[in-house]
């Protein structure tokens, strides 16, 4: 491992400079005039594992925007044979004028990089290939077989990654499945995460008249669309932030004693939480830690809203339309088609006669608990520490990762989810950034982990 | 008065393009963009003014948008002097995918020409520019003195017309203010508007944390400012429509009995008003009739939102700001600036500390009811008689016309409101319109008007 830690020490900036070039590319999922970015970023990822010396390296068309995948497979059966996901597609980059940087010109301050998709998930996908690349040249082989699928769909919920297992099954057979797409818990507190949260996506598009009205002459006849949506809004969590859906919290597992003191124990200051946050207090559901709400209970968040004048001056409108985008975080046992459908009636049910809504659902995924009591949780606790020097600890995370779940019922394997992302690295935000002493430390520990994950018998 | 309807008569078709080549002037005076074509709008005004005979034609320049002014004076000191009143500026045109035909390109189709300004208010000023032309053309002179002033800023406040009026009070100077910005009853219903609500048109910009954040990682830590804002905008009003704001209905003035009774006798059908508007039924505060409540009854209404991702697609951010337009139509005795106190006490009242909100006010106007008992409103009542063939009412109206208080004030003039537009023409909406049958019938009543104002001795 000595000439492989000084093939990944003495690459340092080489490897910067090919994460730069991959961050050029604006591959925002979302946008259908991205497409062709989206074509570009696979590509190049293809070309790239390629000259690293994965084989069987192909692009897989879907429905909606392409896999890349490679495999190196020649380690033997009594190896363990593991699959690497990551995703390259990203955020959108709006509100544009605050990013400090244009999001595809990646720009480096101390040690960080800024650019759309640096930690979410481009630059964390890149930790892998550089390690593998790294194995590759030095022993002209890894210490284990590996796959890697990189997806371009998962931050629009990955509509066609489901379809691409059940068809690639024996592609994809594997041990585990490694995903570095969360964050650590700090900087310097290396972490493997082993529960995420589900999310049901939700759209509601209110009409009130057929036509935008003059508010003078018809304020006091008419149901204004904005104020019957911001009832609607309202009614939907109390004011301490408990979420008012009937039934919401029926499948939700309370976290054990246990889990609640290991939170306890990991370090937490909430006065820095909200001074870097610049608010006046943290918010949420009575009788939780902000640690336990942020991981462990589910949320409700209006993440868009929109309707009348949002112009400059005033317009004295009563609009015909208005609409919400909200989204529900949610925790183990809640299953995303019961939380629409119980979503879905009670918005019904609150709508008064004086206004039409229409109720869509966007996008879902289920929450998971990945197992920690494994050799493979095991080998990476090790790798951590060799890749970091210090010990790790476990921790949850608020966020998502739809193919968790995908992976452990179609491909029948645990996930091991290593970040190395840091919590304010504003993933989904403007000025995302990635640390690159955690991008090299991670890439150490990848090379690390796959050494470790070879001392465990088939 | 024969030749005179002659020469209205014989010339509708050249009135109705000289009316299209005004409408096609995009002068919307809340955007900073349409700087030019607002004073384009006043040169063309002046040149036309010149044209049909006006004397001491000028442009007065403000901080703002100009001030178009002429006058003919000759009638001699035992007749009335009227100043009319009209607007050239224009509401903005988005949603303009709503409309039909291009908002500056007028359209004739039926009775009707589409076009932005059809009816608000350019359509319905040049209404008396026409009768003063057919006076001056035939007679070459009118019977009474007639001084017109068009302003470009009525649509955002008129924040410079009461310092016009205050420095230019000699030659302002007259006996009544006639003003056609409003609608008829119905169309075949001519009408005296005596009642005009007041405005205070709000904005909240409100601010969570201080940067956007990923939903899943700090939902249920940190107040979402699109919720909070839902929150404040529901505890305005109640779900009847009674707001709620402390002190908002303290001087207000009910209506009277009789005032009642002749809303009661005016032809209303309540099942056609749904209809037409696609709604399933009326909404508003209890106890008070439809009429009643948009006529005589202060309203809230929510002009536009803002906040977070509005575009295609999901993305799960917890934004860090959200707006809102907020307007509140007033009632006598209700002072705007009293109202816009109470609002702002009572927000930041009920704005959590887990948010900040900004909340500026955007511009105010006064409540109006104006005399009915007086010799020009007698004559009025014989012109719309003239012009139309049917025996006119007297109405209310929800809109509102600042100058109207302004005028009072300043000039201690009262104002006759005599609107040729309709209530359902779309104004400040998408395929805004003016019926081009009560263009020609209230060039008529103009002209009749300035001849019945002839027989009242000054």
């Amino acid at each position: 491992m000595d000439e492989i830690k000084k093939y990944i020490d003495g690459n340092k900036e080489s490897f910067i400079n090919e994460l730069k070039d991959l961050l050029t590319i604006p591959s925002i999922s979302t946008n259908a005039e991205n497409k062709k970015d989206i074509e570009d970023c696979a590509n190049w990822l293809q070309s790239h594992m390629h000259d690293i010396g994965l084989e069987n390296v192909k692009t897989y068309q879907t429905e909606g925007h392409p896999i890349v995948y490679g495999d190196w497979l020649n380690a033997g059966d009594n190896k363990l044979t593991i699959l690497i996901y990551g995703h390259y597609d990203v955020q959108p980059v709006d509100p544009l004028d605050l990013w400090n940087s244009p999001p595809f010109s990646p720009t480096i301050v101390g040690e960080n990089i800024y650019a759309r998709g640096a930690t979410d998930d481009k630059g964390q996908a890149f930790v892998h290939l550089k390690s593998i690349e790294a194995h590759l040249k030095v022993k002209k082989k890894l210490p284990i077989n590996v796959k890697i699928i990189l997806e371009g769909e998962e931050e629009i919920g990955s509509p066609n990654l489901d379809g691409f297992i059940e068809n690639n099954k024996d592609l994809l057979k594997c041990d585990y499945v490694i995903i570095s797409d969360t964050a650590m818990y700090d900087y310097d507190i290396p972490s493997i995460c082993y529960g995420l949260k589900g999310l049901c996506y939700m759209e509601l598009d209110v009409t009130g008249p057929n036509k935008d009205l003059h508010s003078g002459s018809f304020g006091g006849a008419v149901e204004n669309p904005i104020n019957a949506l911001a009832n609607i809004i309202t009614k939907l969590k109390d004011e301490k932030g408990k979420i008012l859906i009937p039934g919401f919290y029926d499948d939700v597992i309370e976290l054990t004693a246990e889990e609640k003191e290991e939170f306890r124990k990991l370090p937490y200051n909430e006065d820095e939480f909200i001074k870097e946050l610049d608010i006046e207090e943290v918010f949420g559901e009575e009788g939780y830690t902000t640690i336990e709400r942020k991981w462990a209970r589910p949320t409700l968040d209006c993440n868009g809203i929109w309707g009348g004048f949002q112009g400059e001056g005033a317009k004295t409108v009563l609009p015909s339309k208005a609409g919400a985008k909200i989204s529900m975080r949610l925790v183990p046992d809640q299953e995303p088609e019961k939380i629409e459908k119980l979503f879905t009636d009670y918005v019904n049910k609150i709508t008064p006669k004086s206004i039409k809504v229409k109720i869509s659902a966007s996008h879902n995924a289920k929450p998971a608990i990945t197992p920690i009591d494994n050799d493979a949780i095991r080998a990476a606790m090790k790798a951590l520490e060799h890749g970091f020097g210090i010990e790790p600890v476990f921790m949850r995370e608020g966020g998502s990762i739809p193919v968790v779940n995908t992976i452990q019922d179609l491909l029948d394997a645990p996930s091991i989810l290593l970040g190395f992302g840091l919590p304010n690295e504003n993933t989904h935000s403007p000025n995302e950034h990635l640390n690159l002493r955690n991008f090299h430390r991670g890439i150490l520990t990848s090379a690390y982990y796959l050494e470790e994950l070879s001392k465990i018998n088939n």
